[in-house]
């Protein structure tokens, strides 16, 4: 989409509706320059395309690449105020350089070193770790330690202060992901800093979040009404395992349950509202039997997958990659994708629904009609 | 509030803003009733009171009589088409007869004998199940068999197909709460029967319902969007005891999450809303440690309590009583409650708050503001 | 529905699913009355019937003999502290003697002599007039005097202080409708008096609310936020008359509006919500063309019709009146209704169907179906 | 923000908490590029700054320079199939040269010939006009046709086909305000074509939209429940006029209902649920008495001013201009905002709150503390 940051291309062929080339023309377009103004003829093409055309490309980063960088940092990059934190993000090769999985998502590795302490902030961004593997950290959020393990998907909802630190002697890696492109887009940051360390540095096996919230269908009746963002904090790996066991399970015995067959998956929620996690953030976790293969499917909005488990293919428009454990892959706007399980598969999900949904511009086509459009 | 329901009369006493007696006025005053009008100024002290006057009077039933007229009722009464439910109800002294707990409100003891079946129907009253003691029945909640056992609490919301059986060899008695009263006075009752036995006669211990649902914060990406009742089917015990337990941990090592200093509570929730379990029903589960004292409280809505373990006293209005396991006690709208545990005492509740809130007729007063009025 | 503030029958025939008599089942129902229980064995068909039983029956109030005893009340009634309002409510045959149109619908003639002033009081019960002939009356809600004139409707949302006064040397009649009957069910009623006359005795054309409001699409933004009901006072007759004739006309010219042939409607509406003006009471205007005659419809919840203009017929299940300016119809829940115009006939009607809708418990059919039940 | 679309500066100035610089960093950066990665902490700067930097400017665009390139685009470029609408952005000076006005807001002047029809289309992006001067358009939105006349505010929601056709002799030039820039950077763009020529060639007055949804406070009974867009298609001037007066004439009496002295404010919104006309876009008028200052405001968010009548100041963080009839002025996120009125001063106003307000982005500050930051 390179035509919108370029000047107005003024001896471009004659498309349908457009003007005839002259020198009055010409001029015309140089006013145009002048006075800042852009006419809609040239571009609608760009800006009102048939179907989405995403800027951001499918693309799949490995883990163990990622892994890697990521402990080379760990011995030359601090963390500490002013860097805040040793992450480090995918930088979608269709835009431009910048640091966004895709236009509204940040993805990133995050890695603390034995003993190492993240320094307290606060942003508007709406943030969550997905932890793949590892353990040993606590992020205290608003003064509530939060134990990290893998399995579990962790949050810290926007303007909500929060630090790490990894409690253990081995360091830790997990996945961060965050609206950072979508809140820098709409210029709606902003920041505060707090303390150099965790003010709590007990390490709690749950938090004091899930030991009121973390109850099935449960609410305290002290606790404040619906809020923005779950007041959960934790979402553990065994909860979320149990809830995709038992939709195979249910599969196999022929009750409804599973997306698809051989398909399981369940979303993180807010169990205040039955909300998403988070205002700009859906998170799930999938689960494909062994051999299973997800309809085709596509959605506007984008998203990004992580392989918690397993082995599988990602089709993704017309890339297509075999993916393991760690493996990351980024599904822009309204490009079909089909995932094939090899072996049982896991696999993390989050997307900017919630935007599309809350604004009404969501929509989704599952199936043949969503084979990849000519390109 | 007798005098709705009698003849205007014609020769009280001239109150404030009262026309004094005449012939001319008992002519108006035999117009009026001629015609089925009444004016507003004879009534308006009963109708528009300064502070609510509920009909209903604070009582208490006793759960081992109850019990006792029940079995009495296993011997005597069968269960079939027709009567449908060996379901006995708390009449409300207020309430002239009525099977009403409260204006809105029904609860009855049920009870089933070893072996049998109550028939399948459906109605577009809400309804739950409590399980003060006992075990061995499953209700059949549009086809999913749901186990009741001792602290659970079971829903059968508006409309879904039910039945009950009891696989075991003993009888098993439960609580059963409904908004009986108020879908008979706003005219909204249907009802239709379906088999005269369950359709799924086998005894899962989790109903198919829990195995989607009762995850804490995750929902199954699969299914239908939120409905007006939860579609959690069931609250287990384990749950409920453990978020109580929870809560008055939290406040031992100095953190929020009780109601007050000793009073632990949750309210059983729709997780697909965050809201309350069904459209008209409210239920909650209260731990009072071993001497703690509720401050005095009154809300406008009706509500029973339930005693599920300990023992304690109840005060409401100007009553006061002993209570122990099973003990029901009706608490009448805008009527000063305040419990104190003896031992540790674990209540259920269950109130027409939803109503209430839902028309914005809701208010609440606690502290010493709630001392009785004068009567 | 008699039986259910009788003594449980003892000796009633033995219907399907009842005990065989005997002595024992007598001693049982002797100790379930010692108790204060029913059992739901014998009550099911009253309070779970196929389908809605109101107690409150279809009925016709001529508008000419309520203002004659109006008329009569005003040389004999004052209109003061104490007693309030020279209301004069309409006592539905079902329901007892008590002044309550339905079970949740209040009705009144109100009337005040010219010069004459109603003393300012406050409720929880949601109040509106609705001007069917005269003027000269400003009734002032929150210190805001509002014009009534005929065809307009005004509201007094809940817990607002309001006065009336008559500003002209002619008495002035209309009608009141609130939901005192369900308040008082429900048990939430709170009032407060305030001054003996209203505080701002000027009389201008248009109530401040209207002028923040009444403007098609607008909103103050300085205005707060949603409200629970309509901040808008008054909706008057000339918008009311337009949006009517706009509905016939695109009727005439092959566009969609009318609910059906010759049956033009508008609802008034909350324009911070575009929900109902208050949350418990639905207010409409109906306009039929001469000869129209509406589909046979019934609803759950109950409603009071007013003859505004013309003349026609009203069926309401198997009861049949001619009707004309002023007359009220009554019509219980579940019950069908049939509206023939003679001539253009318009008509209020206010209805329950918040509280329904708000609790899920609506259910409508039109047409054919709607053919009255046997009785 | 131009450091994130490129690479990783290497040997940047060690910043706070940034690494040291040593060749192994440099290869620590280069592996970074290779596997299309960026580290947070030489980034977090720019993404998480303490405020928000937006990275629109803010900027004057002068009516009178629009219009005659508008009426030169008239004599030289086509309005058909294909370049679809003879419109002409504004290109924020901070944008790239992008025909965007903010990253979330079109706004464009179109020009429409005597007699000429812009084809039919539809798209997923949200639009509206907004009229200046003028008249004889009518645009047609899902067959309605829909008068366009001097302070008129038309709405065409997404996905509903429109087209414009001139029924005078003489041009016409309005605002086009749409999201497209915000729909094109989340990828939610949808296109498709309707007929070349406009179905409906009446020329009502008024629209069917306005016939059944105009009517203040009353909505059609027989209509569509609420939808995620206004059903109004046109707020006319009258009115909005009207709303405005009452405002300064109430603060002149006393009363409340401006938003600050001499500043009346109103909202177009949606009679169907009060909210916003559009799910991305909020539209409102401001009227400002001569000699009037607005408080220094600023927003999260972007907006777009344009003068309908009068003149005065406008400043825009350490930007000041004199604006007159038909200039607009671009105000980016967060940055204050001050408006001083020479004469009555009459402005349109649009922005993307509602996209902030629906994700919880949202914030607002008033008074002296929106003094402009040190930039």
């Amino acid at each position: 989409m390179t035509s919108l940051s370029s000047p107005v291309s003024l001896h471009a062929d004659v498309g349908p509706g457009q003007p005839d080339p002259s020198p009055e023309l010409d001029a015309l377009y140089r006013g145009f320059e002048e006075e800042l103004l852009v006419p809609l003829w040239t571009e609608i093409g760009d800006l009102m395309p048939t179907t989405p055309r995403p800027t951001a490309q499918a693309h799949v980063w490995r883990w163990e690449r990622l892994l890697r960088l990521a402990e080379r940092s760990g011995d030359l990059v601090p963390v500490g105020r002013g860097g805040e934190r040793r992450a480090i993000a995918l930088a979608n090769p269709g835009l431009g350089g910048a640091p966004f999985a895709t236009p509204t998502l940040w993805a990133a590795i995050q890695y603390l070193n034995p003993r190492e302490d993240a320094p307290v902030h606060r942003h508007t961004q709406n943030a969550f770790r997905f932890v793949v593997e590892g353990e040993g950290v606590w992020t205290v959020v608003d003064g509530d330690p939060v134990a990290m393990r893998r399995g579990d998907f962790l949050l810290t909802p926007g303007w909500q202060f929060h630090g790490h630190h990894n409690r253990s002697d081995r360091p830790m890696a997990w996945l961060d992901g965050l609206d950072i492109p979508f809140v820098h887009h709409i210029g709606s940051a902003f920041f505060e800093t707090g303390p150099d360390q965790v003010p709590d540095r007990s390490a709690p096996d749950r938090s004091r979040a899930e030991r009121l919230w973390a109850h099935p269908g449960l609410r305290p009746v002290a606790s404040p009404g619906p809020s923005t963002s779950s007041p959960m904090a934790a979402y553990r790996w065994e909860h979320t395992d149990a809830a995709l066991a038992d939709q195979l399970a249910l599969e196999r015995e022929g009750h409804p349950g599973v997306v698809e067959p051989g398909h399981a998956a369940v979303r993180f929620s807010n169990p205040a509202t039955g909300g998403d996690v988070m205002p700009t953030l859906r998170a799930e976790m999938h689960r494909l039997a062994a051999g299973a293969r997800t309809a085709v499917r596509r959605e506007v909005g984008s998203s990004v997958w992580q392989v918690f488990d397993g082995a599988g293919r990602v089709r993704v428009g017309d890339r297509d990659w075999g993916v393991t454990r760690g493996d990351l892959v980024v599904v822009p706007s309204w490009v079909p994708l089909t995932i094939t399980a090899d072996t049982g598969l896991d696999l993390f999900r989050f997307s900017d629904s919630p935007i599309l949904e809350r604004l009404h511009l969501d929509r989704v086509q599952v199936g043949a009609a969503a084979a990849p459009e000519p390109r």
